[in-house]
């Protein structure tokens, strides 16, 4: 039996472990997708307990307690840090084989030298020792951030915002993380949601100019870009349920637009053209730029009506869209290249069934203008876990160039999200590590080596060009 | 090599070797979802010959006998007993990876004692040793049952069903398992096939009054489900190729059931807004009683046309749909959600596509309503091996709270299904252990025996409110 | 550790190096579904060198390259055969877990006596030995074929097809192998793509008849049919996105074949009709000459436009559909069945997510005309490696009647990839081979080495009647 969660924790191999001490965990993080505040790494404020660190703002652990049947009181309602945190305790045992049950874990040993299972008998004295940690200090989040080794993050930013905290940040000379934010337009895209008048607003009130047109507006988001790019931007991100493609001309266009500014629903189709369209223009942007475009597809988000009117959108109400995806992301990304204007692009799906679609749509584009051009995302959201990561390694490696793989991001809202690196790292030494065991590919170290760090951290950084 | 099938069948670590003997084996069954006839058991017969108990009734080995070429004569027609015996035996040893080949064994050994593989070879030594032990007694309905250590079964009867012999069995003070009903009223919800009428005709003749309105209908339906939870019924059970979700008012309904009435075709839409909203009007039923509601989605029945004239449904001609069930399931839920009324519910899915869509769609609509008040339920009909309930399980783990899960039903027609329960729970413990092994998890034989047994029998007792 | 790829590469238990060295490496090869070319192994030419051999045709590798971001002149442009040599060799080592690494190694070792991973480094050096290995000789076509053990293939041929080098081939009694064609059809079922008309021009000219009707085309057709089945041919091929089910009378099927004639572009619902029934017709005739039908479910075909344009079809652009296939597929397979006119048919998927659902498929349709009369196609394309394969295994193992599965195909256009039918029986040993050391199935070598060399050789044999 191996020791729980010990020094070889999802090293199953001999070659594993070589290659995750001596290579994978030698390397810095490039961090280049997540939900972190640019405003809270800039305040860089001290935590008040390991409440508010794990359960503040965590939608994942949040709906693990729901699902134990812990009521919302405890979770997002107005019970103490210290019940909710009795609370998630008194859950943990049986969250058997779920990744929270590891991160949960490997935090407290990163971050807190606690290697005592957490569970409701241990609570009390997990509770005192980890705050008395905090209190003593080193838990601030540029702390957190330098101290796990992170080099550069990509933050998500909304197309209409000011950056400000991006550039306070990177005016800090004493900060050695370069936090450098993405380009995330999606509520300019979300013409058929609710909120999109009032992001109108907000981008009309940042360019300071009134947007009365199609033509206007494209004007007004490659303004944008061209802003971010100024900050340092070199990645964007997009999320949806499916990809769209209904081309459409710049006068359908500027009837659709028209008609959303009179605040009239649209047709699923009028929406999926002005998607289609203003995607188009956007990527066009970012090939020219040489930024790469993440699109994740598959989620469907804010299912629960009553919660939603409760607690708003990311409080772990979200799941896996099943839409048939492949002809219309093939059409999309053939549109662009046709123009010789396909900008490098990570795929990400949230429903496994689409990993091997996925898998086998990067070749369609691939092309000598990057080392992997189209890169299949690590495995994400509901995926991000020890068989989501290993379908996603099998999938890559069977159907693309496993050793130009971009690696591991956290996608993550909290600052002590950096172990899910190591855990990433560990996965993919033994996976690699097993096949040289079984014999099925040759030990070389040189090659090996190289392959494990590229994967953990050179090449995302040759990809976005950094 | 391991011994086949012996002890430690399944038990690939010592942890799982542990908990399975020392506490899984040791705990009763509860068999929540199960086709055995409550007038079987009350008659008690005694069964002439292993043919009759493996052969007469199990679609799953005539579908196996096809599939290895066998004529349709010596699967449901008219060759002896003993012959069909034979052609079983025979195309047994091809069947190498199939759960039939492990069932076929695993009744073998624990009914019969034997311990040779059954093949053409043995075939008549099996035979003769088997149908001397049935002679010598202990195989009838009752025997069986309480010999395997059965303490609850909930069939599955229609609506407009009598429960005449739940109550017999009820009343004899001698069984001591208890046989409940579950409610299933597919027949009533089909009102776009052929036996729809037949099926209103003999709810007419239950109640003793005719429906002419839909109003009418669902006010009968109620009655039905009363009547279902004076006789001890703590579950419903329902079927759907894809979970319809076509909101309609009383208006519309009427005018579709008066539609149906007249014979005439209903359109698709039509069908799944009544589907819709009588499903929504029982789902309020069972959400007010408390009882689990059970969905089954992704079967596609009848496939043959020329052999359901000749042998009618449930005879091996079934398989997978491939729909989308996403939205509309969610979409389903909701609705119940938000008015607060949204029973216990187990998502079942066919489809192993869709593990993930259900397993993250649970976590939508959870609260302190129960333990995992929405479940995933077990691996189910061509799910139902080694592969199937693996992938349940991570499936589970990975997105919920595995140690709250309601674990195994038989889904079976068959008296001798039971082992299935121990089949399910070697996996469990390998699946845990295999974990503990690994230093996934810690060893804590407390928590880790608790939550075996809770898995196995405690948590579906709960659930359930038994 | 065990050696890189040498003696029991893949066989990971005792059984397995058992039953694969005794048994399934003494089989013969049955390559029943290919893309050689009929003249080539006519003209029987002596190749060039390794270049010419590996990377001339072959759009697996070609993907692979442009995936590593190779430059198109070294993959289908100018670059001496040299220099492409070099660029794959140098991209080899980052394909770690790719079947392309394993293929690659296996015919080094099998073909070249070579045994030194490919690299940048041991470019030059493989480059020299492999090409003095060719000109030593035994590398002609013929030589490769016969060398291989195999002693019947099956080509893909156009219904409008001379098959005169089919007939040349037979009528040479000095070479052993049968190189039968397979009716493949695809171009007289594509009515909705450009080349149609350039196709009936093609058939016309070959049966010297003008062909104005719907009526005359599926005459001709059969007669073609009958052709084949003079020339040896058992197998017909087919590709479908999805399989398409729209039944039309002869009226109908008239209009639209008119309509196709006049050059009118025909929408999605008049091509489905015309192939539904133009299928119809073909399975008839299948049925009748007793053949099989190949049915390929879930390519999606020619995504760069632009690469189109300059490479044309098959040149690495292809990835995976993800329509619904079910109903359809059952609908189709129903009405033929209705008729008692289903051949016999062989289901292959290109997309995983569909394994269950074809797997459960075949059990729809099983009768006794033959064993396993439905199969379900061998893991296929972007699914051909151990994954894909094991997964294929366990779904026809879990669903069907393993021991009387058909086994292997390469699908392949080069004449170097009978490495592939050792690859899949070695997956095929540890398959069964771990079941036996588990303890799941027992250890009886005469049934274990009959299933292996069945399905490895003899189920095909029998399966298409020869």
């Amino acid at each position: 039996m191996k020791e729980f969660m010990g020094k070889d924790f999802l090293l199953n191999n001999p070659t594993a472990v070589e290659l995750y001490h001596e290579a994978a965990a030698k390397m810095p993080i490039f961090d280049w997708h997540c939900h972190l505040s640019p405003q809270e790494i800039y305040e860089n404020k001290q935590p008040a307990d390991i409440a508010q660190l794990w359960l503040a703002g965590d939608h994942y652990k949040w709906r693990a307690m729901r699902s134990y049947g812990i009521a919302e009181e405890y979770i997002t309602g107005k019970a103490s840090g210290y019940d909710k945190f009795k609370a998630w305790a008194k859950a943990m045992p049986y969250l058997v084989g779920n990744p929270l049950y590891h991160w949960t874990h490997l935090e407290l040993q990163r971050y807190f030298d606690i290697y005592e299972p957490l569970s409701e008998d241990t609570a009390d004295d997990i509770w005192q020792r980890a705050n008395a940690k905090i209190a003593a200090g080193g838990f601030k989040p540029r702390d957190l951030i330098v101290n796990s080794g992170v080099t550069h993050v990509f933050t998500t930013d909304d197309s209409a915002d000011s950056l400000e905290y991006h550039k306070l940040l990177a005016e800090d000379k004493s900060f050695s993380c370069r936090v450098l934010p993405a380009f995330r337009p999606d509520k300019a895209l979300a013409i058929d949601l609710p909120g999109y008048l009032e992001w109108l607003q907000s981008l009309e009130d940042r360019v300071g100019r009134k947007i009365e047109t199609y033509g206007a507006l494209t004007k007004e988001l490659k303004g944008r870009i061209e802003f971010f790019a100024q900050m340092g931007c070199r990645a964007s991100d997009h999320a949806f349920a499916y990809m769209p493609y209904e081309p459409a001309d710049e006068n359908e266009l500027e009837k659709i637009f028209a008609k959303a500014l009179e605040g009239k629903e649209l047709t699923i189709k009028e929406a999926d053209k002005y998607k289609t369209e203003l995607m188009r223009v956007f990527a066009k942007e970012y090939a020219r730029l040489g930024w790469g475009m993440e699109i994740h597809i598959g989620a469907m988000r804010n299912n629960n009506k009553l919660m939603f009117e409760r607690l708003g959108p990311d409080t772990g109400y979200d799941s896996i869209a099943d839409h048939e995806i492949a002809h219309k992301l093939s059409r999309f990304l053939d549109s662009l290249a046709y123009e010789s204007a396909l900008p490098r692009t990570v795929l990400f799906t949230l429903n496994p069934k689409d990993n091997y679609v996925l898998g086998t749509m990067l070749g369609n584009f691939q092309n000598d203008e990057a080392a992997s051009k189209i890169q299949l995302g690590t495995a994400w959201w509901f995926n991000d876990n020890l068989d989501g990561m290993r379908e996603q390694m099998k999938t890559l490696a069977n159907t693309g160039v496993f050793g130009k793989f971009i690696g591991m991001v956290t996608d993550s809202r909290s600052l002590l999200s950096y172990p899910r690196h190591e855990y990433f790292r560990r996965i993919l030494c033994a996976f690699i590590g097993d096949m040289v065991d079984q014999g099925l590919y040759p030990y070389d170290r040189v090659i090996l080596e190289k392959i494990v760090k590229d994967i953990s951290y050179n090449n995302a950084i040759d990809y976005f060009g950094l």
